[in-house]
């Protein structure tokens, strides 16, 4: 038989097969449009993690891969396992993965990009009828923003187990109207069964394609990042304690004003950052115990983002910024104290040479090599969290001023197209070396 | 006839007519109890003004004073005048104001005490049956704290026709959750159709029992403050733009963090007002647009409170807070601005001769001359805006080390009675004076 007649054979058909740029932007657009826009003039997105928004984008997602002929598994923290059988009986899925979660303000490329364009990579195969030598999974990991429940990257944190918050301790997460994620996954329906753990659902690997969020791809004016590694980061929560007091009858000198406190620390994270060099260091969320003009505050609370190449180096940040607070609340003496209440952290992750070298390859075959360059990813990613259990690796396509979290995020349809098309390709490129038994 | 045989001829009674030291304080704390305490273990109040609390106490008060033989008015604020009629049918009722709403978290004697010794003063000339000169009013004025509705001694503001901020536009001034004052007032009944207006709906004078919100009296050793003035204040809305961000991809040196420069200007407004020794300046309230830990804040709104002696002292202190802003605003030069949003403010106020020196009159019948002291009022009272259109004074008593718009707000029942004591000698005082001709 004449492998050009077995349209199953996708060693011949690979360098031809070619996802659907229209079809892809459209159903991205169209799909943010219905499900978690911000307002209709705007791009912007408010799809919380297992709102009613991300319920209705899921049950379409998960009927949408049905329909391409894929197996869907809800795991324990409802990851969306949508999974395209193959050839090999003994192999595990090859896996897509992003998350369709936003941030309250967010645009519509974070996260859902690469979830449309896995999308679009099973619908590519599907109508091209192509048999894989391994299952291809298309994943929608949930909450990775942490913007609803506290804890960014959380479910894809789980489910490789190396998390500092295991599954239970999840569950117990409430957000501000004190709703459980144990309930909240219930209440859409997405509680399911599958145990959420690599050593039970496990995948051959990971590759995610993702917007850059940042302003280098752009200004070095390249078209794809092969992703080589994520940043280490740490959270740390602060609440400062002073002394509530009327503003018109507490003299000035006898004061414990928990807010000016926190307002020198919080600049000095931004200083310590800037003098140390040694990654970023921000401060994005204050609370004030009181609401009254009329009152000396007397308790806030604020969340430091740590970000550097090295875990070591998120360490020594981090200790010298404590160092540095530690000396501000001497310098007050005024009865005002700091005390770090909670930590989560993403340690520093490095991508495997084999997913590597797949992205490498699948991009050199679209665009001139002045057009590509490695890089570093600064934000989080669930394949930091993929990366300790199974090879991986991201692709970055550039955001327009490198601005994301934020209705203005914008990534052009020709760079959607073109991370999709990378992404089939590098999936394409490492089912043959597996194949092949090269990896 | 002889004046003895009258019940109604306070000359001679005067001397003997005590207030009920015990149903004075039983009467405030069993309303406290009732609506609005905070919890059953504390004696935390929120009775935030237009609430359902608020209503039920006002039904409450209205009913007691009715039963008192009083006519009640509401006006177009909601502000409850209840007027237990004189002899004389060309005078003007003398008052006794106060307020009855809280803080979030307040306690039970801010405004509280003020009314309900006025309350307990209605009572006395009533079971005395005490036919006064001019008639005697009791006033519940709406909306003192600004804490639902923004904009402290708001309805007092409104009826002396001198506030920057007139019927119609507190009317449309929305609470967090958009409901329009109009409405709340609607809602609970007491949008009246009396004129909020001092020449329509005037006053012969105005007195005002309330706690120290300080620690002198108490740290002085004094019982009894006679109050010659309302220290000048202004309140500053601030919005501080900056540009949003993800925290991990934007560099240090390219941020444009709107917290951070908030985080300096805050500060700056304690030093300011540490170094010049003008006032006291306070940020009470700050809110930040986004909700995210991994944002780079682009939009922080915060107030600042200046009180100062004079209105010159707070002008003084609040342009040399605003030239400290703009060099820092120089020095960060990264984008961030800030801009003065809304100010509202309420005049350095002197009280008048006449009804100083009934309170000093009054108070020297009650206590011995040391433990009496002259204070000028560092916190905002209705009696400020009442003292531009009539005569005006109040009395101050100890607040438990000083602590104000908190739960652990404490003033002693012998020190309540007190108080109320002192306000129906002043009144009485003030009544025989009008009648002699005197005033």
């Amino acid at each position: 038989m004449c492998t050009s007649e077995r349209s199953t054979d996708y060693a011949v058909m690979t360098p031809a097969l070619r996802i659907n740029s229209e079809r892809l932007n459209t159903t991205l657009q169209a799909s943010c449009t219905k499900w978690g826009a911000l307002s209709e003039l705007s791009t912007g997105m408010c799809r919380l993690t297992l709102s009613q928004e991300d319920k209705e984008v899921r049950d379409w997602l998960v009927a949408e891969c049905k329909s391409l002929g894929c197996d869907v598994k809800i795991d324990q923290m409802g990851n969306i396992f949508a999974i395209r059988p193959g050839k090999a009986k003994d192999k595990k899925p090859i896996a897509m993965g992003s998350h369709l979660d936003t941030q309250p303000a967010g645009g519509r490329y974070d996260g859902i990009l690469g979830v449309q364009a896995a999308l679009e990579v099973l619908r590519t195969l599907h109508e091209n009828k192509l048999e894989t030598h391994c299952p291809i999974a298309l994943i929608d990991w949930t909450n990775e923003e942490g913007a609803r429940f506290p804890g960014a990257m959380m479910a894809s944190g789980v489910w490789s187990t190396k998390s500092s918050t295991p599954l239970e301790a999840c569950w117990g997460i409430q957000d501000k109207e004190g709703i459980f994620m144990k309930q909240a996954l219930q209440d859409i329906g997405y509680l399911g069964s599958v145990p959420c753990d690599y050593r039970e659902n496990g995948l051959e690997c990971h590759f995610e394609l993702h917007i850059e969020q940042g302003p280098i791809l752009e200004r070095e004016g390249k078209s794809v990042a092969v992703v080589t590694s994520v940043q280490g980061m740490k959270w740390f929560a602060i609440r400062v304690k002073g002394r509530e007091g009327h503003s018109g009858t507490t003299p000035m000198t006898g004061r414990s004003d928990a807010l000016v406190t926190a307002s020198r620390l919080i600049t000095a994270v931004r200083d310590t950052a800037l003098k140390t060099e040694l990654g970023v260091a921000t401060v994005g969320v204050i609370n004030n115990d009181t609401s009254s003009q009329a009152m000396i505050p007397g308790g806030i609370d604020f969340i430091i983002d740590i970000r550097c190449s090295t875990d070591e180096m998120v360490d020594q940040l981090a200790s010298t910024i404590f160092a540095a607070f530690d000396d501000i609340v001497k310098q007050e003496s005024n009865g005002t104290q700091y005390e770090v209440k909670r930590t989560w952290g993403l340690p520093e992750s490095k991508f495997h040479a084999n997913c590597i070298d797949s992205v490498r390859a699948a991009v050199s075959k679209e665009v001139a090599e002045d057009q590509i360059m490695d890089m570093k990813s600064r934000a989080g990613h669930d394949s930091a969290w993929t990366s300790r259990t199974c090879p991986t690796s991201m692709i970055f396509v550039p955001s327009k001023e490198g601005i994301s979290h934020s209705p203005n995020e914008y990534t052009s349809p020709e760079h959607c197209a073109l991370g999709a098309q990378v992404l089939i390709n590098a999936v394409l490129e490492y089912d043959r070396s597996v194949k092949e038994g090269k990896y």
